[in-house]
């Protein structure tokens, strides 16, 4: 029995989300395990760094499956992008310890939001970044999100669907630049996120960039622990996680 | 009776290039006549500044076309928008002189061809960059491509299936660039083009970055205007008509 480790991409526009579900929905996670079944004729449960929502998409999404097949580790990246349908493509694979567990052992994940802030949306990007014609202020959401660097509870951008528990996360880093033709990225990085904790931020950072909200509301916001206090949740298809950190680097 | 002019963008993925089918295919001509029929109620024919094939993209494609509809010429763009399918969007609409042609007054056009040149791809170019893993030598492609800038007999760029006619064409720029993740940019512009001769020069040009023919046989290649000489026709999928240059500037 062996521990295998995959990173991959994935454009989940077409897909109800990471996360199997019982109903045949189409999920990132089913696909892997199916086309997996396919490789190793087991019946694999592949374990994910994290759930994304129906539209998120991953750059870096790391997961792990125990496997008793021969299939050399470095193998199963081009064995299941040979088999996968175009929207998900493994960046590579390798053996770890038999005790790490992507969910369990990931220290800090980074997400990046995108906004696409010029009169016209592009094509191109109707997938992957939301559209707002109006001009956003930069430095004032910059100057909004400073308020939410360190460990603080985020119940106030935490959706009610969420789990109950402890609504404390550390936020490493939180950058708004705008970038080539005039697209808007929110990085996020943070030890863990509750549930649509990165859109309700992002929400809450576009109203301070409309001038609705100032930097010093969003600091009230957050000392509140209140979602009803916070902007609109962002829309999904602008999001992805971009990166899973681990204890070795990975 | 006016002449309305339309800067649109499209992703060619879903269409069987831009000009008009008689068989019923989908194309880009198709589904403007048929929205601006819906809009006017006539049976417009509209002409663009050039065809693109199919699965080749556009940010700044130009067409006009002659109306007797009272809809003032900048509410075309915003009416289209309302109608049109996700993966055509008109950036802006005008009234032009009766005389404005799109394709007899086009005086340059820029192409952009983009080459995603790292080990494993992206899902989010999969439609809009051709994936190349083995490193290209770009220094090595730009002294290539200094060769190809000036007036020349580019039958050697041009597929068969084209015109016969004057093949001689007026590169005035052709630049390589390695840009961020690895995403290799191919920008041409000139006073006109043979049928596929982007494809083919961007191919030669590939073989040229891989080390297969050096900058001096490609400027052999376009001395022995001959098809057969230069290297393979690169994908649709790269390719994308970035601008169209008129007099006034537009």
């Amino acid at each position: 029995m062996r521990n295998i480790c995959i990173v991959f991409q994935y454009d989940g526009t077409r897909y109800h989300g990471f996360q199997r579900q019982t109903d045949g929905l189409l999920t990132i996670q089913g696909v892997l395990e199916a086309k997996l079944k396919l490789l190793t004729g087991e019946d694999l449960s592949i374990i994910g760094s994290g759930r994304t929502d129906a539209g998120v998409h991953a750059l870096n999404q790391v997961a792990n499956f125990r496997t008793n097949s021969r299939i050399p580790a470095d193998r199963f990246a081009p064995a299941l992008n040979s088999i996968l349908p175009p929207d998900i493509l493994v960046n590579f694979s390798e053996e770890v310890p038999m005790t790490f567990h992507a969910r369990f052992d990931a220290l800090a994940k980074t997400y990046r939001y995108s906004v696409l802030n010029r009169k016209v949306h592009s094509v191109f990007l109707r997938n992957y970044a939301y559209h707002i014609p109006y001009a956003l202020n930069i430095d004032e959401m910059n100057r909004a999100g400073q308020y939410l660097i360190g460990s603080y509870d985020f119940s106030s951008f935490a959706s009610s669907k969420g789990e109950s528990g402890n609504p404390v996360r550390q936020v490493m880093d939180l950058n708004c630049q705008r970038g080539e033709d005039d697209l808007v990225t929110i990085t996020i990085r943070a030890n863990g996120f509750l549930y649509n904790m990165v859109r309700n931020i992002v929400g809450t950072l576009i109203e301070v960039g409309k001038g609705r909200l100032s930097p010093e509301e969003v600091q009230e916001i957050l000392q509140g622990r209140d979602r009803t206090l916070a902007g609109p949740t962002a829309p999904a298809h602008g999001l992805a996680l971009v990166d899973v950190e681990y204890c070795n680097g990975s």
